[in-house]
């Protein structure tokens, strides 16, 4: 049961101008369920992208790679689940590279202007011959309003499809930003592959769009993942059509840069929350707030210390107020002169650990009722500087075992 | 159920002349449970020590370190279970000098030569007055032959107690080591106390002593824990009693060094992995050898990353050879000029990857048998130079989330 997390209506997600989507069973891996989107892109989209920095990257994050450098004008996205197509060598590659040439040949392109993306079992051979013979069938059902189908359909062991919308006004007209993403393993950030895909109809330049998107990938799926720790197949891609018709946005220094910029980070969040919320076995959507650090990059290995720790995270699925558990987190989390007798630790509203130790005033069923909570927030306080972060985690609970011992059979 | 580990048989046990232990019940957390542990040394034992780099240590580690570099010769230990004394500040201090202090006077001697150690809940005031109260049964007890029951009170989740011994001759002269630890939780090295108590009767000058710890501790106990990742109370002593009466070993130049520092290392050894075997759920022991790094560092890096990966582990957990999960874990440890195509990877005997995929004539029935087995070796041949590493690892249980989510109840 994901915490606090419903599935989108329909009616809820903006179609982008420019953007089509459609979806079919291509039985990559089982029968009978929606695991092949695509996304065909109007002429001129821009395309921005963020990958994984994990040495054993999957054969779509390299074609990826490969054909955004090469810069030809992206007209459409192929995505499939139930094989992430990673550990697979030359063949992984000339597979990836079969899906996008047949799709381009289909839309009457060229084949480095389609970027593939997969995610499922790593190290088994991707069976791209029944993503080519659903291609068409996927075409067939590309509509601008589909992005409810298509969250659906790139879903792995996710309970519930992740898609939010933004629509925001620049020079006098409508813009929207919708995004989808998918990514249910969140205890270690190596788990499963996390996809998002963000559009919209604004028109932003290349360089432009690629700072928003490291800008909102900084503020959202990096909060909830390490640097370097990241799985085979992590991407996160932002598209402008430009279809809404407004003024193109070029660089930072335009008018509209920031509004849309906030907007895109703030879908970028709520994907990212929401694959928290989602995440295997979760039970607790906990927020981990570090302030006071001398750097953010202190601040954040605090918080990732917190945030990683088995003992802390099995504690909050029992609703167990075990504080040491945190305290032991931040006293390994690798700030070297940390002054421990300085800091001190909310649970909630609840002031539990200071001067080395348990706050005096701290009661037991204090702690209680914060743990109990579905959403629960730990802060500390280093009192070294003026930085600060934020990470969103969630519990360990016997259901994240059973689903990873389980995944493949 | 442990893996592969039975209980020390009170016999094997060699008594190390000049260290006597005695236990009892001192109903620290739990009534009628052995928890507190007393060991008597010869005057004239040389102690060293090794402890937690957590910055929020616990009081009983900054005692013993401070008492440790006061020089005066060490003449007693006290252990006990059932709380940590660890995030408890100036008060938790006091309480550790008080346990020294009354076992100092029961004995004749100063509060500084007793070194104190602390193992259970953390952030909770140690009930010293119940210690105090049961000195007196535990020095009753104090014998040479009393490891076994020594070993058994210094026990928290362990199911089963871990000591063992090794016999050597030194200069014509029986030598014994014996040695004893406890500690359950090893799925991430942060997890529970680690303690381990090693003797020998030689006789060894503290400098050397402490390079012959530090050298077993490298070979032992960090290899299932990650410097800087430990408990708040980890520690690992080494005492020499001299009782046996063979030379004075002053340092490594002396001929009887490198024996009895291999006995030591070996008593070392089998303690650190007797602490996986009976890591909290575990039901596979896990050997994880990487081999042909640059250095023993990134070696390290490697084996560490798959060691930690809860995907790694589950899959353990589960027999099934997911072998995607390891290359992912080898591919995010963190060597960024890492030449994936090069990487070699072997489940057992079976060769599972290279170039960069799975290996063609890989089966899946060869690593279905392997995994079945309950001592499995990982081996990755990293082909980059010629530094190896070997971790010690076990898989992530339903069991392992239910020991921890209850541990406090």
């Amino acid at each position: 049961m994901p915490v606090n997390l419903v599935p989108p209506r329909a009616e809820d997600l903006l179609p982008v101008k420019g953007v089509a989507l459609g979806v079919a069973e291509a039985g990559v891996r089982k029968a009978n369920r929606k695991d092949l989107m695509v996304m065909r892109l109007a002429a001129g989209a821009s395309v921005a992208g963020v990958f994984t920095q994990n040495r054993f990257c999957a054969a779509p994050v390299i074609v990826c790679k490969q054909q955004l450098a090469g810069g030809k004008w992206v007209r459409a996205l192929v995505v499939n689940t139930g094989n992430a197509n990673a550990g697979t060598g030359e063949d992984g590659l000339a597979r990836s590279r079969l899906a996008c040439a047949e799709l381009a040949r289909l839309l009457g392109c060229d084949g480095e202007q389609v970027l593939p993306f997969s995610t499922g079992v790593i190290m088994e051979p991707l069976p791209v011959e029944r993503i080519v013979a659903a291609l068409p069938r996927a075409l067939a059902d590309c509509r601008e309003d589909n992005w409810a189908n298509a969250a659906e359909a790139i879903m792995t062991t996710d309970t519930v499809p992740k898609a939010c919308s933004r629509r925001l006004e620049l020079g006098g007209k409508q813009v929207s930003v919708t995004g989808m993403a998918k990514g249910a393993g969140m205890i270690h950030p190596d788990m499963a592959t996390m996809l998002g895909f963000v559009a919209t109809d604004a028109a932003v330049s290349r360089a432009a769009l690629q700072q928003m998107l490291s800008q909102a990938a900084a503020r959202s799926f990096n909060r909830i993942s390490v640097d370097g720790d990241t799985s085979t197949n992590d991407s996160f891609i932002l598209i402008a059509t430009g279809a809404a018709g407004t003024q193109a946005i070029a660089d930072e220094s335009h008018p509209d840069y920031a509004a849309l910029a906030a907007a895109v980070t703030d879908v970028a969040v709520w994907l990212a929350q929401a694959i928290i919320r989602d995440g295997e076995g979760a039970t607790k959507f906990i927020t981990v707030q570090v302030q006071g650090g001398k750097t953010e990059e202190e601040c954040g290995k605090v918080a990732y210390a917190i945030a990683h720790s088995p003992l802390v995270k099995t504690a909050f699925f029992a609703s167990d107020p075990n504080l040491g558990r945190l305290l032991c987190a931040i006293g390994y989390a690798g700030i070297p002169d940390l002054d421990v007798g300085r800091v001190r630790l909310y649970l909630g509203d609840v002031l539990v650990a200071a001067d080395g130790g348990r706050n005096p005033a701290y009661r037991e069923e204090d702690g209680q009722r914060v743990m109990q909570q579905s959403e629960i927030t730990v802060r500390v306080e280093l009192a070294r500087g003026a930085a600060e972060t934020t990470v969103w985690t969630c519990d360990l609970s016997h259901d994240y075992v059973s689903i990873n011992a389980d995944y493949r059979s």
